[in-house]
């Protein structure tokens, strides 16, 4: 009965026996405990034990990846199969019964949640409201990457300065703007008199042009009613987006949103590399990514090639591919976001690398604001330069009769 | 001004210079990008720009906390001031600029947020609606540790089994009774036929003798709707407590529920573990626990002595002195709930290591359950090691003349 299962893989490290703590992991984390106990009885763990369905052992480690004594670490991808009697299909349980605990157990050198194959009973849970269709549809951007843009300094601007830099971006043609991610709604930039500000802006674009871009505003708070205020006050101004710091609201802040949200939401993960950044710890994305996509996340940044974080492109492209697959649906696909020093110099290797698609948004922040001709250049250089992608010409050549894409190449460039 | 600052200490980890990344971190979390900007003028940075306050060299690392090349690795603590003005008070906020981006700097081998230090502007959260007084006042229990169990298995038993349980720790004598945090509504038991079982039993126990067990039910939600309705069902039902897993709900689910909650929270950090098991990365309770105190909750699982789990002792006792340290006041010091492994044999190091104190909870599952001469002997086996702890007597002299305490050190002594 497979239907009733939930696995989840892990990579474990040990210096001890594999197969033996396997066995203990799906013990503790189901029925057992540290003593023999009386209620554990054949029907309870029939019921509710946790069973190891498969061991695929990996070379060793030489170096250990929490500090440990002895060695050599030996390695297995290990799946263990929960009765999904035994869990149900509220994230809260999942995560407590099949990740949380796990982290915890004594003996293990090293433990990475690798993914979860989730029964049909998790298709329940509501997914993208609008996803890659949804972004498209209220940006009016086919055939070609969403553009967009941060605002940028990250922090500091007033509300007026805001709006300044809202009408270059849009004038500069860009389909999509946002509040860098660690703005929310400060003293000096209350997100009401932020939005008094900026909204008259990308409606007169509107009038102007017919384009509408798509901002998304900074409305997480740790306080789920507070989240709903600022939701409530960007729609009252006609805004359709918002970024949601997903880590920093929880499962709680998310899921009370996207039960109540008409905007799109663009999640940023920020805090989530403590999870991943060591290879033989944490979590790899195609677990965590399917967690909030589950709940809601329309929009998920994921760096890029060549991102000014930690994050090796390989990091990058298998969470691009884990974006693209649908975990019950083609609707719970969210756009993937590819940002952080993205200039449009990566775009031929994005382009390559994830699946030749044109399905994402491409956030350039510095990359755009900083190009020597301004910011109109800016979205110029990167749209040129997913044109020469698309149409397999290099960048220098595409750059020889397109100025922006030659200037920032120049500035950006490898030198 | 040092009132409007938020002092964040980092341990920092890299083969390069050490001085130079506590910088950039400064920069990157505020104000700055990968390339100079127009807008981050004096002004701007002079409002929100983060600044280093201090950098304590530490010894060289010889081998580093994420797999990095080059060495050695140079430690240090950094400690960042963040403008009040630049952040807010938001949790969300705070986590989001001061934590999450750090995590993924470019550079480092190792990040470990130490502490926060926050101005007095955080003393609006809400903190524990009950802490220590309010959790003594609920149970009556006055001059020992508050004593209580686990119901074992954790997850299979059904409702009526369930309370065939409580019954028998009711007349053992415990103090406090919770759910598995593995345990929240199952199929197999829904929250409220578990209640429906359950709570005629603590009733009942309490007509025949006064005292009212303090019952911890598992209504953790992903969804806050849900959690809330978890919560409403205990309150009709004449309940006092509930075990919430913090990092299954997150920020906002903790938030949601600690402004609307009737009941005494005791949290179950399952999930921590990864934070913080690798001591070159993540963060120290001391800063988890601040956080999660100020959203709320009154009674902290924290492990014990010689626990279960991996964590080390030396570990646990610095999370006991963190709990038992105020942040803005005496009352937002949570209950330090002892457990993982308990069965009375560390009382007395206990005692001695976490101030003499006998502000805590004990909790105790298999040892308790496990106990050869029955649960009540069990109860009975860890207040007599808590009155040898306090009169400053071995186990084994007090044994002498406790049976429940020898049985106890026979089956789960050193051998």
């Amino acid at each position: 009965m497979s239907d009733d299962l939930i696995k989840v893989t892990y990579r474990l490290e040990t210096p001890g026996d594999l197969a033996g703590l396997a066995a203990k992991i799906a013990s503790d984390q189901s029925t057992g405990t540290f003593t023999d106990l009386p209620g554990e009885t054949a029907a309870v763990k029939a019921r509710c034990a946790a069973r190891v369905l498969s061991l695929t052992p990996l070379p060793d480690a030489a170096v250990p990846s929490f500090p440990s004594a002895g060695g050599p670490f030996h390695r297995a991808d290990v799946v263990i199969g929960y009765p999904l009697e035994a869990v149900g299909t509220d994230i809260a349980a999942l995560m407590t019964i099949t990740v949380g605990g796990v982290y915890a157990v004594r003996g293990l050198s090293g433990v990475r949640v690798i993914d979860f194959d989730l029964p049909p009973a998790f298709a329940r849970h509501p997914g993208p409201q609008f996803g890659i269709d949804g972004s498209r549809a209220l940006t009016n951007v086919y055939g070609r990457p969403i553009i967009g843009s941060i605002i940028k300094p990250a922090l500091g601007l007033a509300p007026a300065d805001t709006a300044l830099m809202v009408k270059e971006l849009c004038d500069a043609g860009v389909d999509f703007i946002k509040d860098d991610e660690k703005l929310m709604s400060p003293g000096y930039s209350p997100l009401a008199e932020r939005i008094a500000a900026v909204m008259p802006v990308i409606d007169a674009h509107q009038q102007r042009t017919g384009k509408r871009v798509m901002y998304a505003w900074g409305i997480s708070s740790a306080d789920p009613d507070i989240m709903m205020q600022n939701h409530d006050l960007v729609v009252a101004a006609g805004g359709n987006a918002a970024v949601i710091n997903i880590n920093s609201v929880g499962y709680g802040g998310m899921t009370y949103l996207r039960k109540r949200s008409q905007l799109c939401l663009h999640a940023h993960r920020n805090g989530w590399d403590i999870l991943t950044r060591h290879p033989g710890l944490g979590m790899d994305f195609a677990a965590y990514g399917k967690i909030w996509r589950l709940l809601g996340v329309d929009q998920f940044q994921i760096n890029g090639i060549a991102a000014k974080y930690w994050e090796p492109d390989e990091s990058f492209v298998r969470s691009f591919h884990s974006c693209a697959t649908p975990i019950f649906s083609a609707a719970d696909r969210p756009l993937p976001v590819v940002g952080s020093g993205q200039w449009g110099g990566q775009a031929i290797e994005t382009y390559a690398r994830t699946g030749q698609t044109t399905d994402l948004m491409y956030l350039g922040g510095g990359g755009i604001h900083g190009h020597p001709g301004g910011a109109a250049s800016g979205v110029a250089a990167i749209r040129q330069a997913w044109e020469a992608a698309v149409q397999g010409i290099s960048l220098a050549d595409y750059a020889k009769d397109h100025k922006a894409l030659a200037q920032a190449l120049e500035k950006f460039g490898p030198k």
